[in-house]
């Protein structure tokens, strides 16, 4: 029992039906091949978290068009209250009223408040004492936004685009490397790497848990090459190439750390496919000693040398 | 000893004296059927917390209601001081008065300020300084009050509405599913089942925490079907459906996971009653391969189909 | 060594030269006899901690008075600058102009603007623009105060205030009792419980832990009695109620938490000195079954009857 | 392999490659002589926590440079579309008239609207418009900068500022000190030592974790003394003052610890070269008793006196 669960647990959670050929459970980037169909709406939706993750051009975009659509509005009901209850207003053609409308919308729902045109008497003071009130929640809830999209904590770990087996010690490893090229201190990070390969004459895949020379550092201000020993425990223990390709391997790294400038908990994934694999080559040392100071030069951490396997 | 304390741990809080037939500790939702009461007024207070967990609708209602009581109350002072020490104002009557006030308020609580009407003179003056900070407040707290309430991680994972007994490779599993229908990534997701039951000839209940086949996930992207084996050393071995209903079986189930996109961890927990466990069902696979991915019908969450025990 | 390792790290960080008859190392409220002293002022200085955690009332009083300070040199320069240079003034008198001006300055700060006043020409103009770029920095800050005020997790864990020597199956136990009267829920709690005593004949004092039926809940929504039993292993065994008193006894009591409601860890500590241990007193069930929920009444928390010793 | 791996695990991430004399990997202040270069512009920006992070000076500097060419473009657009668009202006000169439109853009963009220049005609209704949704959006940022710069948690502790080798029972113990001056209580604190050392004849350096008396206390109110006792496991022992320099020893600490007043994890750094190592030395107790409460004081926390060794 205890065998088995610990395979269960190297499973990572992506079942065990995923058998395709040339199939990718988990993308380079870090996100899963696997869709969700069928949410309830409700359960599904997430506003703010929709808010706080889109891109900045679609947040600015979705900013820009709410402000016009909302004084949109607003300039019509003013309208049909009637602009003569708005002091100040210059406008003659039903088009120019409007306009004074909207723009007094403008400076209403922004609180800027020019009071070159200001509501007269009941109903277009109370619409304007309305969307004064809706302008100070809508930005508080933009103030909200922003914080909540910049103080997301980011991780940017880099992968090198390939992994190695390279020779170690006297026998062979499976190696990649890490960088976080961003200043913030990354400290307690810890490693694991997993295979998953089809299981002979079945659809199901096996899970394996690979063993590293380290899992854990206490801080990472350099470049980190991972290594995993193919000894006779390996899973990778003896197999070609070849085999790498029929069984059609994914390797799935993951990666967690303490973020000093958030406080927070970051976690970054990748994987390596067959073809990302180059046998026979080993990374070249990245680092530099300048002015008392190792400079690790970043755009090296794809770079190996061939190297014979034993 | 030892023993006794594993007992003990298992109890999850819940007392030892919930015996009542038919109880249930923890409803389907996650919230406990447990209520203090005699609570200091002091301790109980928690006025933020009140405000972040609340009803959207109360919420707004709130600060609705808030607006226009803090106006009314202004507006009440103004006129006490007399409106003539409101430049601009235009009302007649002492109602059209009032109202200018109101309104007069309401630009100054919102820092809107035309200035149509403007405050004049030292003690319309004060209360005006006074009420524009106090506006200032108020839309702080409120800001805080929307990010609070928008960037809290809130766990909607779904569970079966019911738990089966199905077969598990020679022997009978107690099986339920979950997924998380929203778009967040949970990681480092970890279960636990446990199971309460009543002991014979005695108000007390005995927990037992159920052995699960997985305990523990690294990350979360699909549907997940928990299991507990139900072997020699199950406190459910050879008990039949009719031991579930005289011992008035609940089965509680917690959740705990980190969410990447809120940087915290999340809680999530669900209970089954013996009524809620169907006998001789087995769920059905709810995931499909297209254009490459997985995708996972989360409408087939509870979906079984009849399998023979063993 | 392993030994006396498990020992030093029992003195909860405390020291060991805190002897003095009668001496309390922990307050009942958590907070320690400790104070540091010739801190150098940088090193002490936490501005935004100390407006967090202050009081309400001098929280407000900080503000306001900062409100009135910072208006009352602005209108100073203002009036530097000759008030002739804000159009619409009113004042004939010096007082009267430095009013105008004062309010004046209270109108851009708050960015309210009404436009009775208005700054002309270019002095007055540059320090208008300076000072509503100063209130809204300042209210920005105000805002993320007001927020950190109220988002602080604050855990009100009530400790009963004496703790009891009680029958315990066939031994005898001490016992405390602790309850969240609050409506967030506390989840993985876990409670550590300590004792310090004078060592014969020195100035150093012992610390040990005590062993706990429970140390950890997964929940905690009832009333929680926590039980040391005192067995042949516990440093309480066979010592009298005198002997607490002689060896100056510190019971510390420690609790670890996540609050589900702000999603981070909570942490509460209590001490009992030997007058605040009742012996031969057993604590009352303070539950009660209505409307298929259990009642847990707070106040009963202190409640306990006679109970013979073992 | 097992013993591989701990020692692998104890260098802390630096690389094995700092081998240069009298090199420092960690800087007193916790920062690392390690810097990346190469880095893609993309990958290496964050605005956020540049701003969060970047000195108070700067940071102010940064939001009046921002102040005041915004509105110097604002003006300048203003003035191509024409000052005759502004109501009220009473600028004659072409440098009147664009400071007009300066501080009219300024109280624009503050929401600030004095009123006696407004716009009038629609591209200077247009650009107003904008200017004050803008002016939202960035003091909605800026309230999010500032509170992430003022929650942000900063632990401040204090190490003494030299290391002493001194007498512990019947051997030597390898000893520095550590205190939390600010109000807020650690807990759960945990500490880690560790040395590198140049090997022989190599390039390489080793790394070895020390064993400490005490590696965790639950909280720290005092001062704490660390101590890695120098026996026969230790990798200092019977080493000399001579071979310290010899192998260039760098001695590195890490604490770790629970920040009670932010909710946060906090980590803290620094390092001890041979020459701040004294030798003979003993740390001089720094606590003092009054009015029922311990005084600690901080700046003793250098204190020494002469100790023969063992």
């Amino acid at each position: 029992m205890a065998k088995q669960k610990k395979e269960a647990f190297s499973d990572f959670g992506l079942g065990e039906k995923s058998s395709s050929e040339g199939f990718r459970a988990l993308n380079k980037d870090g996100s899963f091949n696997i869709e969700k169909t069928n949410i309830p709406f409700f359960e599904r939706l997430n506003f703010f978290h929709s808010l706080v993750t889109m891109k900045w051009s679609h947040f600015f975009g979705f900013i820009i068009l709410g402000y016009f659509i909302v004084n949109f509005l607003f300039a019509t009901i003013y309208t049909i209250i009637g602009v003569e209850n708005l002091t100040g207003t210059q406008g003659m053609t039903p088009f120019e009223e409007f306009m004074e409308a909207f723009f007094f919308s403008a400076q209403t729902i922004t609180t800027l408040g020019y009071g070159r045109v200001a509501p007269l008497g009941l109903p277009a003071n109370i619409v304007a004492a309305t969307e004064s009130l809706l302008g100070l929640l809508f930005f508080a809830l933009a103030t909200g936004l922003l914080y909540g999209r910049f103080s997301k904590p980011i991780s940017k770990i880099r992968y090198s685009d390939k992994a190695v087996i390279a020779p170690y010690h006297d026998i062979n490893g499976f190696m990649f490397r890490l960088i976080n090229p961003q200043k913030n201190e990354l400290l307690d990070v810890e490693v694991n790497v997993s295979v998953s390969m089809k299981r002979e004459n079945s659809e199901l895949r096996d899970f394996h848990i690979l063993d590293l020379e380290r899992e854990k550092v206490r801080f990472f201000p350099s470049m980190w090459t991972i290594v995993h020993p193919i000894d006779k425990n390996s899973p990778l223990y003896k197999l070609s190439e070849d085999d790498y390709h029929k069984k059609d391997f994914e390797f799935i790294a993951m990666l967690k750390a303490f973020d000093e400038s958030s406080g927070q908990m970051v976690y970054s994934r990748s994987s390596y496919k067959p073809k990302e694999v180059e046998w026979g080559q080993k990374f070249v040392y990245a680092g530099q000693r300048a002015n008392g100071k190792t400079l690790i030069d970043v755009s090296k951490i794809n770079e190996s040398r061939d190297a014979e396997l034993n």
